[in-house]
């Protein structure tokens, strides 16, 4: 099997507080980070929990985008999935980075539905 | 920085095909496989898409649980990425498996949030 997908996995560390817990701040720059690199939304879900903390996910045409935050600790994991060429997962894991002010983000790639995986097993 | 979520990757291969295309059986599978291992669902987002294929998203108070099927190759990647102790996430992805009548599931899992994280960089 091919690779049918790309993953970044974003550990988002010492980002600012306050935007982690601002859900319509989250919701604005998904949105318009997913617009910018060519995504198509066709679907969301965001939610604020008590006392605090966002999650928030857009599923997209080419798979999704998603979001954990932990104002607490200043960090948040959020995940790029894509599958397809029109779409530039990477440009999209940056502007998210810096939408959250994110001192030091740390981005890594998994690739889906690959060949390769057979061998590995379980 | 402390383990602040497990996130299994469930690379599906070799599933019942139609089942991968079957948005209302797949929704009915994750909705039965959150509620059946502690999982508190906040938001839902499915799309079916054209000519195949499938992407469901469930925001859950642990996190988040999402599916996209690839019909055509019999394949679907999902993840199951949660935080806490109430929820049962490789209990979920056994479940989500025998759903899609998966033959030859393989399940990798990431933690996020760890201190490690800092020496890797970007």
């Amino acid at each position: 099997m091919e690779v049918l997908g790309s993953h970044l996995l974003l550990e988002l560390k010492n980002c600012n507080s306050e935007l982690l817990n601002d859900l319509s701040y989250i919701r604005k720059a998904m949105i318009e980070t997913a617009q910018d690199v060519g995504a198509t939304i066709v679907g969301e879900s965001f939610h604020h929990f008590s006392p605090q903390g966002v999650t928030g996910i857009l599923a997209i045409a080419e798979s999704h985008i998603s979001i954990h935050t932990w104002p607490e600790y200043g960090y948040a994991a959020a995940d790029i999935f894509s599958c397809g060429t029109s779409f530039r997962p990477m440009e999209a894991a940056t502007k998210l980075a810096e939408a959250l002010e994110c001192r030091t983000p740390e981005i890594r790639e998994i690739q889906r539905g690959l060949a390769v995986h057979e061998a590995v097993g379980r």
